[in-house]
């Protein structure tokens, strides 16, 4: 027992079925259920962790980010929620981060019922500017941005799939395991009627389209996990923040309004609803 | 004079006014009209080429491939059409042929009226396989498609927008210089019901998005430019060889067939139909 930490024991005090070894831990299930949430340093992904734990009470939320020791927002919650909370380091641009991740899952859960990507960039600076005009379209500007905010999000549900397989609706009160990644309405082609943020529209429509592949794949072989995509309206954080000038009065939402909302909309997520797109307000975006 | 090539020469006895020297060319408008077809080493962009200077006995032809002297097919089609046709070496992932190329437009016709960009790839052996399942997505592979598929003509676009701009509709019978992009109808997010080739429809998407985005530019600024995407629907190339086996009797068309219908829609193509995209039947195909 030497390598298991106090707060392991805790948990198997908690749920004495649950081994943590990494031998002998699959199909675990955990009442409460295991969410992970992708992306979640800051914004609308730390966001999403908070309320899980908080309106979950038994709940356990894998929190991953790509530097936990400077994840001050998700640091605050581990001390509050403990076990119920594990943080993992992933970036989604570095493959084996993606896979170390799942087997820890593997190991320490043995599945999962939810999985939220919220990852994402719109601009880096030296990186990526949302373009303006044509003229000012880069190349490496449009792969990056394809790299985090499609090629991204479609790996991890790629090393999570037997985990949510595997974990189903069981543990809470859905049906299925619930993919949902965090698109943008920018993404969606026909409702482009400004132009401009080329890499990113770009990226989001690719992701878009992923997901729908993916969730037809889903759906064929029958495996008790639905994808959903979600626009969670503007909302106030880092990514927003250069942008906000122009938003309207009132549609500028706060981060726990959004998450509240696209909490809604995943917990009432039917299987019919497998391969759509929605935004906070449950309105379906169509692609056109 | 010394420098001019004898097949200069004869253009400038056909068309005294266009000048090929760098210095002074901007502005010349070859009745007929100056198209180019990149990606026109095989298949449609091939056909593209040769229907092109078939049918219009004035108009001139920029053909653009990877390896000029390994280009058979345009090769044949210069013996036959000598100076209305010129081959360029041009490689969509590598931006600095673009650029080379668009220069040597610029100073040999100063303007383009139809851009079309027909290359794309969907399997290369060791690079791409159209995917079957979520387990088999590589990243690699999607970042290889997106370069391609839709980051190329995009940046195709981008450094002969000036061209296109110059030429609009002039020395044709189009109010409008036309942008043909290749896309295919298995990018269409909506459409998709089978589900699988996700590297393949991700960058098709992306193509469309980036299209349509760059329409709503041309629109707002008033440029004499449409861009359309077109589905050529399925036609018998080295493309589509490795699938044919399922698709239904008489829906696999030859490349002359389909490019024919193709140039019906480019030609005939009006202001309101930028940023739409359309099958070769001139059925609109929407993004869902
Ligand atoms: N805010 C809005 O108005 C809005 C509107 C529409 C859609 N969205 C979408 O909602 C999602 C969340 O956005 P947000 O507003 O919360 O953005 P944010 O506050 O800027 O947070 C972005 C998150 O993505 C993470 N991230 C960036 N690159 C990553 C990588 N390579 N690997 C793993 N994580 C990475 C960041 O981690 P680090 O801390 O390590 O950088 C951070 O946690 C995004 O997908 C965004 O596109 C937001
Ligand atoms: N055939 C169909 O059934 C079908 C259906 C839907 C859509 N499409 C689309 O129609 C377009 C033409 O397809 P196709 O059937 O004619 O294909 P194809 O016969 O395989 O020809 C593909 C062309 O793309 C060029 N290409 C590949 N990589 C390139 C690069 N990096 N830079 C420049 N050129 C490059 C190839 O040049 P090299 O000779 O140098 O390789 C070749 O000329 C594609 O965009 C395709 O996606 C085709």
């Amino acid at each position: 027992m030497a390598f298991i930490s106090p707060s392991l024991r805790l948990i198997r005090l908690i749920y004495p079925r649950a081994s943590f070894s990494s031998s002998s831990s699959t199909n675990v299930k955990l009442a409460g259920g295991v969410s992970m949430v992708q992306g979640a340093s800051r914004g609308i992904g730390l966001e999403f962790v908070k309320q899980l734990l908080e309106k979950n009470e038994r709940g356990h939320v894998v929190a991953t980010c790509r530097n936990p020791n400077e994840a001050t927002g998700l640091l605050n919650l581990k001390h509050k929620f403990d076990d119920r909370l594990s943080i993992q380091q992933l970036d989604v641009t570095v493959e084996s981060t993606i896979e170390e991740c799942a087997k820890s899952i593997q190991e320490r859960y043995g599945s999962l019922n939810l999985l939220i990507n919220a990852s994402g960039v719109l601009s880096i600076s030296d990186k990526l500017q949302p373009e303006t005009t044509l003229s000012k379209v880069q190349k490496s500007s449009l792969l990056f941005a394809y790299e985090v905010n499609a090629v991204g999000p479609i790996l991890v549900i790629k090393h999570m799939w037997p985990l949510l397989k595997n974990g189903g609706g069981s543990g809470t009160e859905r049906d299925v395991a619930i993919v949902a990644n965090l698109s943008a309405r920018v993404g969606s082609i026909g409702d482009n009627r400004l132009g401009g943020w080329h890499s990113y529209r770009s990226s989001k429509s690719a992701l878009n389209q992923l997901t729908k592949t993916i969730s037809v794949e889903f759906a064929r072989k029958k495996d008790p996990i639905i994808c959903i995509l979600l626009h969670p309206g503007t909302v106030d954080t880092d990514l927003s923040r250069p942008f906000q000038r122009n938003v309207p009065e009132g549609k500028l939402f706060t981060k726990e309004f959004s998450v509240q909302k696209l909490l809604t909309i995943i917990n009432g997520a039917k299987r019919q609803d497998n391969g759509k797109f929605f935004a906070w307000d449950g309105q379906e975006i169509p692609w056109s």
